[in-house]
């Protein structure tokens, strides 16, 4: 293990922090909250600390895989230890574990809270929350491998151990330059967002930590309605952009190459549409005696259905008193989660698929054991390492998944409440049934099941294995 | 698809039917029940079917794997639809899918009840529920095996297609003998657990439905308390015989060739058995609270422990009352299940080991892209097609799991109710949690609903694949 170029980077990690905070610091000077300090200080902190430890050069610049997982899980634990800060010296959070759960599943895109009352916060902080959501949906190494000139071998394992997927579409041949348009359009589509906001008569503020919210796909509200006290207008745009969030940015890569017949028929995305009508099409027909007319279920389905598969979490009903039949279609999809390469969490819908052929291939080999069996997506064979890679993923995320209902589960809060909560922090959707569904929040669990949760929520983000290795003894040793 | 030849096994199944009924007649004589009628209906209708079907031979011998799969698929819904009609003439269940349910659960040794009372059976129809336990745990193809002359590549296939577990472990080369060994070590197990709950002070007729029960980790009663009303030192020889019919049949094979240090090594029976010692310590600790004495609750986590991971489904105690994470523990149990080659259900101790090590694996190949990696079980290498497919049946596992609580979810009951009835029916359990806790049974659900059930049981006790291969169109192509 080369600790030196991980401090290194690190490093760089807590300066582009800094950077980060003084938006919330801008925030408070245009409210004139005295929270603002609280940012100032933690800014200055992590700026000074950043500077002194990138002082000494690191020794080797040997960096594998390995080294890019470690970098990239301890960055994202710095970033969350460090972000807490604010929100806990704010004095609005009852404990820092309160303010690091609310900070990681700001980072991470979860938008679980444990706040009953959100509204009752700064708006410094309340714009802080959404922001972590839009730093943690692309990325942050990714951010700085588009902006730093790091050169050597280690921008592609950084770039793979933080894109979620079960392989990183390179846009272009250099990974900075792949960072660099990744983000540009990632801007591009948050500024629209936040104009057709503006338009449907939505202040500013909201404006922004709304796009925030649904760029990352993370899913914190400003109000304690969540989304549900909006102009069906708004809902509508809030509906379309989760969407377009949730849909791997190689497709808008083709169309900005003007390749927009390519970009038709990108297989994952052409799934991932799929699903959703037919989650919307079931739930609407579900629902539909609950509500005026088909038209509004229409509206609360697709809305609900759009939040939950690109696992942002904004709701505007309480779909936890929705019949089972369109809970359990909603909890199915917090499972399927949006595609590769989009800001979504989840299994990724390409994954989903690639299992689902896995299973056609199986049922074929029986049948006729002796002919050569392969599996397609997006016009490629997908190749073995691929495919292995694929099914350790899912091994994997049901262990973890077992465990950690388990241990909640000491809490002696029901089934559905445990089952849903590591649904929505493992898939870092945000809300989930019975005691943490839309209404309620995750303030019911104890000290030790919140840091589970957090765990969770790093474990859903960073896609497992970068986590794991922190705790393999192996991942440590000198080389 | 070679047609001939499956009908003329199909009819040895009917013959194996009849035979298989006589018992239960014999108890009608014994008891006096005009119910035996029924059965010797069926029996004769059985009979003569078998024998004028298998007059004409079968044209040709070609007989492969899937030729296997659709047969031991076809034999068990055969099985199921004549073994079902008794119970329905006798007038003692309130409709043919409530007796087709409580058929399907004997032979795949389920074990959940659509009855509320079933002290209210004739004690022939008691005796025949119990039974078809003891015919679905080792297979009924397993025993046409061993019984009949089938000369030919068939065997195997037939074996391969009926037998649980990731691979078939011959006991000898030649599979005829292989079975007959299995069947002797069965009955010797049957007999050995009879005499013992005779000598506890149990009558004839309870010994022997429960030892059945046991042998076969099926569960059906012929109490409303299940087990709980026996003497403590009955319940304790259950627990004992459950935990033995849970162990791999090779253990014993061992054992009896006088190799007792291979035996105590066997790699799965280590893994199961440490499972059980941890989470009877887990419950123990947290259920004392509820009992008089410690040995009070070591006793009842025992036996629930034994039959929820062999998937038996007996209990002593209204486990729904219990803790959530007793519950908990109780819930991941049932998706582990029992041993490969034993006669109990679920995913099956050596494929989640497999699984397990699958993870460990992935993880030191992040480490060290560059070393070899393989995978050691039972002190072999695995093969990969073996790893391919217990990563494809888990897969599989999961979908059609996802798919059966979202069918049954229209039913309306909750989700721990929805969740549960599917992981005990399609691991082969029995009773689950909410409306289908041990205190309960799977009358609440709808007639689809219980069909949804039916599938997931038969998928179970087949291990998915034959059975998916009857919905695959190319199945049904003729050569």
């Amino acid at each position: 293990m080369n600790y030196s170029i991980i401090r290194y980077i690190l490093c760089r990690v807590l300066e582009f922090q800094a950077l980060f905070l003084s938006l919330p610091c801008i925030a408070a000077v245009v409210y004139q909250e005295q929270e603002g300090w609280a940012y100032a200080a933690v800014l200055v902190c992590c700026l000074a600390a950043g500077v002194v430890g990138k002082l000494k050069k690191p020794k080797s610049k040997v960096f594998y895989a390995k080294e890019g997982f470690v970098t990239v899980s301890l960055s994202w634990i710095l970033l969350s230890l460090t972000g807490a800060l604010p929100l806990y010296l704010s004095g609005e959070f009852p404990s820092y574990t309160d303010a690091l759960f609310e900070t990681i599943s700001g980072l991470t895109t979860t938008g679980a809270s444990i706040l009953p009352d959100v509204e009752a916060l700064s708006q410094c902080n309340l714009f802080w929350r959404s922001f972590t959501h839009w730093i943690g949906g692309m990325g942050v190494l990714v951010l700085i491998l588009a902006i730093l000139p790091l050169a050597g071998g280690y921008n592609m394992h950084l770039m793979r151990a933080e894109s979620p997927g079960p392989t990183v579409g390179k846009l272009v041949p250099r990974v900075k330059y792949t960072a660099r348009n990744l983000y540009k359009m990632y801007v591009f589509l948050t500024v629209i967002q936040i104009v057709l906001l503006l338009v449907t008569g939505m202040s500013p503020f909201e404006s922004m930590t709304l796009s925030f919210g649904t760029a990352g796909t993370g899913g914190f509200g400003v109000l304690n309605s969540s989304i549900g006290s909006y102009p069906m207008v708004s809902q509508a745009v809030i509906t379309v952009f989760m969407i377009l969030f949730g849909i791997n940015f190689n497709v808008y890569y083709l169309l900005w190459r003007k390749k927009p017949m390519q970009a038709l028929h990108h297989e994952e995305m052409r799934y991932y549409l799929g699903i959703i009508a037919a989650a919307v099409l079931l739930i609407t027909m579900n629902i539909k005696g609950g509500f005026h007319s088909l038209l509004d279920a229409f509206h609360h389905a697709a809305f609900q259905v759009a939040s939950i598969i690109t696992t942002t979490g904004y709701s505007t009903a309480d779909f936890n008193q929705w019949p089972e039949f369109s809970k359990f279609v909603l909890v199915l999809l917090m499972f399927v989660g949006a595609c590769a390469g989009s800001t979504g969490g989840g299994i990724k819908v390409s994954r989903v698929v690639i299992m689902l052929k896995l299973v056609k291939n199986e049922l074929s080999y029986l049948i006729h054991p002796k002919r050569v069996r392969q599996i397609h997506f997006e016009n490629h064979v997908v190749n073995k390492d691929v495919l292995r890679s694929i099914s350790v993923f899912f091994i994997a995320y049901a262990v973890i998944y077992g465990f950690s209902v388990l241990l909640i589960s000491l809490d002696e809060l029901d089934f559905t409440t445990n089952f849903t909560a590591v649904a929505a922090t493992l898939n870092n959707i945000g809300p989930g049934l019975g005691q943490v569904g839309p209404a309620a929040n995750f303030a019911v669990y104890s000290q030790p099941a919140k840091y589970v949760l957090m765990f969770d929520m790093l474990a859903g983000r960073l896609e497992l294995f970068p986590l794991l290795l922190l705790f393999t003894p192996a991942t440590w040793k000198r080389r």
